[in-house]
């Protein structure tokens, strides 16, 4: 089943390998995306991430099929409020954002009763960012949570499971709380704690030093601190009241060890961190089914 | 220039690790590994990490070029110091510990003298331990850390570098403090980072539903947690002061990020965030380099 027209509004990362995946696999006739500097249309083609590339989004939503907004909510919720006539009713629109509350709140009040729109998250992404780092295989096995609501029209359910399916994403769904209570966990904190976690090795350090003898160890807990600094602002204080009660945890948890350490309690040290490999072992056991 | 017989204490690994490297490239006549159980025996040599097993560590040091200590110092001190006349006084002894200043002091004190000794400390590594996870591609393009005393013997340093090239390393020279001044920072800090953050995520929390949504992000940044409770334990303890001044240092810049989000200071937590990935970024120019 072919989509005639999708439409990705503010393509970096994800909706750069949306569109990728869209193209290589014929999956759709049309793949236009919406940019906002004239130099990213040649770059998007040049990419292969959609078949036109346009500034002009009035444009590009006539007809549209199926709609992913890519870009911040608040750069794109006062666009879309002019525009509400050009969406049909059954158009599908969702977003890719990384928190969903509050996104969700705001696209549903612009969209009630004018499309099909319901809250996505498709958890795939790399550290690096834009459409040059988009490619079709970002979704291979990937995990996109649904995030309806009691206002979510039913077709807006049934529309995205088929939607994220054909990109090669398995759905599962989950309330907009929900999921934000889970990915502060699962994302957000470890973001924060590579963030913070550059910054204390390389405070008043001599970096090519410690470059010189940096080993995986560092490389891979610190990766995702090479994320971009304003998306992760943006989505930290999007998820302020989690992300402060999980950070407070993890304080707590680094001060058990820091505790067992300055009274040289080997037994106490080997069983907290015996129990943190238990527990991730289990995840990849889990991932492992 | 062909070995004639290098006897490796202890292999897990590291020790593993070196055998296979020795083994594959034909570096080395003899390979023999000293192990502490009947079972190792046949595991070792199944692994081809060794031409001969053996629990008999008089027998083995005997007529030895190279011995390489893999076993905790703990372990293998008391030992060594009953058979010092075994090893010729031409033979070099080094070790392969992640922290090297109470090591070296006390493997110092014992073949001063007696042997050729030098600590050495090859950074590479997985979280993964034992024989099972050797492989001769461990040390392509990888460091060792050498850490020559007032005390260490011209010819220690000399052999160490000439052995540890054969293995594929490059060898630096720098003080045992330096040595576990720097590695607290890239390596110890990171892994107390990576068991404390496995513990914030996973309190109270339903590791299966987390599992579920569990991406990149997680899976990179508390990969090292799945390293032995026990050797950690052993490395948090024999480095102590450097790690409890990192931690401190650690929470610090939490707090510094916890605190401009309580304001929402979005400017003032983008600085914050966009100053590490700069870091980060430049550590990774460097190593490309």
């Amino acid at each position: 089943m072919k989509l005639k027209k999708v439409v990705i509004v503010g393509p970096g990362l994800i909706g750069g390998s949306i569109g990728k995946t869209l193209l290589t696999n014929k999956l759709s006739e049309k793949i236009v995306a919406v940019v906002r500097r004239e130099s990213a249309v040649d770059e998007i083609i040049k990419a292969g991430a959609a078949t036109s590339a346009t500034l002009d989004l009035e444009l590009a939503l006539t007809g549209a099929e199926v709609v992913v907004l890519c870009t911040p909510v608040s750069v794109i919720a006062d666009k879309i409020d002019s525009i509400e006539n050009l969406i049909s009713k059954e158009c599908l629109v969702t977003d890719v954002g990384s928190t969903k509350k509050s996104i969700v709140q705001k696209l549903e009040k612009i969209f009630e009763n004018k499309a099909l729109f319901i809250g996505s998250h498709p958890i795939a992404g790399t550290e690096k960012r834009g459409v040059s780092a988009a490619t079709d295989r970002l979704f291979h096995n990937a995990v996109c949570v649904l995030t309806p609501t009691g206002k979510t029209p039913p077709a807006a359910i049934a529309r995205a499971h088929s939607f994220w399916k054909i990109l090669g994403l398995k759905c599962i769904e989950m309330s907009p709380e929900k999921h934000d209570k889970i990915l502060a966990r699962i994302s957000h904190l470890p973001h924060l704690a590579a963030y913070a976690l550059v910054r204390a090795v390389t405070a008043g350090a001599d970096i090519d030093m410690n470059a010189k003898l940096v080993g995986g160890g560092f490389l891979d807990t610190t990766r995702i601190a090479s994320s971009p600094a304003n998306l992760w602002a943006d989505i930290f204080v999007d998820n302020k009241e989690e992300i402060l009660s999980l950070a407070k945890e993890f304080i707590r948890e680094i001060n058990s060890i820091v505790d067992a350490l300055k009274r040289e309690d080997k037994n106490t040290l080997q069983k907290l961190l015996e129990e943190s490999k238990t527990k991730r072992d289990k995840i990849i056991e889990y991932l492992k089914k």
